[in-house]
Parts: structure tokens; sequence; C-alpha cells
């Protein structure tokens, strides 16, 4: 077996963290680098992280969460969060951005910013939330990834009442909304969750070759 | 700069293949491993992989992907496509997987069964294909995590017209539609994008701490 088969394999949902076990700092940072590397559509990375590290703060969500312990165990926790809407300064920042970090004139590539605008204007407003949401996914997924590498436990948590989360975290005034919440850190000796064979379809029923 | 941050700095959407490039057959397999071993909401995987070879049909879905070369050129063509329903045998099927995975008896843990289906079946219809869908998300942000590990270059597109899709392959009968498309393969040499510096949000845009 390859080492990512085997990080992906070595992964799972911990269940029960070792509450005295820290994340490095070195390896958080290569955890929020994968975060902000992740790709998004446009490349407009319409998300925000929050990194909870207030105890108290933790405890209230724990709250939201269905009493769920990770919360509070695991030794970094971040709520992704997702832009409700797209304003015109988010896609004019983001072209003055492009054209610092290639050092392209402005004018060259003002007409993507205004392609943007022209597809991302006109959407519905719950369609254009849900699409940018889906964004905090394709960040998921990448993390998972690299803490398997890392050999950091991860729980990505949709178990938690977003709107809750919302009004503690004052997210709709800054015109976001809480997705996921992923939890790191290590896993407890005695999470039985931890000894459980990975269970997934086969190949075979996953995938058809046409 | 550690191997990960490396790995996820080195991938880029890639917009021209070198059609003559191949990936191996263990890569391809790390590739399904990857995709196989995403994590999912509790575990369902609403998913399906349509591993399009089919040269014709390549041609045909090119059409519908506004002439993206990468359809055609790239060594592999992956629809992510999700389940519009999750029906009772979905789940039942999933339980008997468990339970021959772990070697449980399967009366132990019929309850999660039912637990999961006193959740879905209630859901509105476009909500639950909603959420199967975001479940493809965060197998495209693993896949691409492996992908880049493994030094080989994808695509992950939006830009496609799914309903086309779904026709074109016969989703919407088999309880499917097309949710992104990737396309797997090696970077032509004279694909400008290459060498474009990646434009990202800082750390400090990013992420917040509270």
């Amino acid at each position: 077996m390859n080492k990512i088969i085997e990080d992906l394999n070595w992964r799972y949902a911990t269940k029960k963290y070792d509450a005295t076990k820290k994340i490095s700092a070195e390896d958080f940072n290569t955890i929020k680098e994968s975060l902000r590397l992740s790709p998004s559509s446009f490349g407009l990375q319409p998300l925000k992280y929050i990194v909870v590290e207030n105890k108290e703060l933790r405890e209230e969500l724990k709250v939201h969460s269905f009493n769920q312990s990770q919360i509070t165990d695991a030794s970094h926790m971040i709520v992704f969060c997702s832009l409700i809407d797209i304003k015109e300064n988010h896609i004019d920042q983001y072209i003055e951005n492009i054209a610092k970090t290639r050092s392209q004139e402005i004018e060259k590539i003002v007409g993507f910013g205004d392609y943007m605008k022209k597809e991302i204007f006109p959407m519905d407003k719950i369609l254009l939330a849900n699409w940018n949401s889906k964004q905090a996914y394709i960040a998921l997924g990448q993390v998972l990834h690299t803490c398997a590498n890392l050999r950091v436990d991860a729980t990505p948590m949709e178990g938690f009442k977003a709107d809750k989360y919302d009004e503690v975290l004052g997210l709709k005034e800054q015109n976001l909304k809480s997705i996921l919440v992923c939890a790191f850190g290590y896993r407890s000796s005695d999470d039985l969750n931890s000894s459980l064979k990975k269970v997934r379809k086969s190949q075979d029923e996953l995938f058809v070759l046409v």
C-alpha cells in the first residue's frame, strides 16, 4: 500500500480527543496553508475561517453542537464560513490581488472582473449562497488529506446548529454564515472509534467506466 | 517550505494538457482510492464516479463544456455524480456493509439506519439533492491534494452544462445528477497558466482568531 492510501486509511472522524495534546505551531500553519491554498470557483475564495481558541466560547458552541466533546477537547477548532453575498468590492479586490501578485496591469485583467460580475450578480441569492458554501467543502476535503499526511486527527462536523453559531459569532452582520465545523488534534487512547474498520463502498460500486 | 505546502503550491487548474501523456494504472488507482476513501455525511457516500474513456463520448461532452480542451486532451476524465434521492435500500445496503466490514451483528446497528431514515426521509427533496452534491466537493478537495502529491495535474470544472451531461450519460434514470467534472493528466509544456503565480488571499484576510 502506498503512503497516500495508507494516510487516507489511517484517518477517521475522531470521536474523542486527548485534551492534553496540542498541535504544534508548525503543523497548524500547514493546516492553515492547506485551507488558504484550496481552490475555489473562479478563484474567488468566498470563505472565512474562524479559529476558536476562547474556552468559554467553545463551551457555548458545544451546547449548539449537540454537546459533542470534540468542540472543547480538540487542540484546535475551526468554523468554516462562506460569504452570503458576493459584492462588487469582493470581485474588485480579487482583481487587484491578481494584478499585484502577477505584476499585471489592471487594465488587462479588468475584463475577467466584468465577466465574473456578469455571471454572479444576476444569480438567485439563495443559489449564490449555496454555491459559495460548496467552496468550503473543497477546502474541507483538501485539509483532511493534509491532516492525514501530518498524522493529525480531525473531525469534520455538520451536526451543529448553524443559526446559533451565526448568532454567537455575529456572522450575519459580516455577510457570513457558518457551513462546517472541523476539530483538529490527537485521538484519545480510549476512542473506541479509532479501532473500527473503515466502511466504504467498493470501487466496483462507485466507479462506472464508459 | 514543507512537502505539503510545496505540493499545494505546485498544483493549478491546468488549462492545456499534453494529450500524449497517460497516467499510470498505479497512479490512477491511487486517485480512485482517494475518491473512494473520501469522507461523507453519515458515511453514506451518495456518489458515483463516471470515468469517461470513450473518445466519441468525450468529444460530445466537450461540446457541452464550452469546448474546453481538457475534456478530450487530458489522460483521464471523471464526472462526479451525486444521488438525487436517498432511498431506503441505499441506507439498508450501507448498514449491511457496516455489519459485514466490522463483523457486527446487524441487530446492533439497525438503530443507526433507523436514525438516518428519520433524519433523511422528511428532508425537502431539493435540499437533500443539494446536500448530496456537497459530498462530491469533499471528494474533489481530497483528490486534488492526492494529485498534487502524485504530481499529476488536474482541472476541477464547474463550467459544463449539467443537464446536457445528465442527458448524454443517462443519469436521471439512475437517480443521479452530474455535479463536477475533473480532468487528470499532465500539463502541456506550452500551457501559459502553469507559469502564472498562484493568487490567494493572505492568512490575515482569511483567518479570524477568537
